[in-house]
């Protein structure tokens, strides 16, 4: 047996609906890196145009706003997470990574020394 | 915006195969607890021969038996965890636990208080 290893997906809902994940967190942070819906969308290998989805979604789940974008000016557009979307993706991070903590921890305490039951080997 | 609330999917690879998850863990117990695969199976709305398809591919992943059956006999067929299959389910039952009371902490410490911006009421 090829050794054990945890994986653990994780997201938040509102009234059963997707309000952030992992995968969202990501686009989210690549936003405020970049400054760009554009580079962070091509930076997950997603078009413009579902990146924009993804976010509006969250967005209407939420009932407030994630990301402003600025169109035009000298750079071309700019888009930025707002305050609150930087307070969410910020607590959401904390949360996510604490879990991760806790599933390596959980894992190697319970799991890790399981062993399966030994094979003969002549 | 309703309540958020966290969700998390846990499962076990080895070497990127699926060796246990949530779902299994549920079949699995229930086989353990009622001795009958088939009484597993349709207490989980699968057929017979799909609860067993996911119990062989565990067992294929892993390299050892999870489930032994009896066929046959006064009472008709038995199945009952192996030694080494009783073992996997509680220590990943205990794994399955102390994560979800992680994600449960850290939720409340991180993103219970998450409220949107006050919206206006008149």
């Amino acid at each position: 047996m090829a050794e054990l290893s945890p994986r653990c997906k994780l997201w938040l809902e509102a009234g059963d609906r997707l309000v952030m994940s992992d995968y969202r967190l990501r686009l989210l942070t690549l936003v405020g890196e970049t400054g760009s819906l554009a580079a962070a969308a091509s930076a997950m290998g997603l078009s413009y145009r579902r990146a924009w989805g993804k976010i509006r979604e969250l967005e209407a789940n939420l009932g407030f706003q994630l990301v402003r974008s600025e169109v035009g000016g000298a750079g071309g557009g700019h888009s930025a997470l707002t305050d609150e979307g930087r307070r969410l993706v910020e607590a959401y991070d904390r949360f996510r990574r604490r879990v991760e903590a806790a599933v390596e921890q959980a894992f190697r305490e319970e799991l890790e020394s399981f062993a399966p039951p030994a094979r003969p080997t002549a």
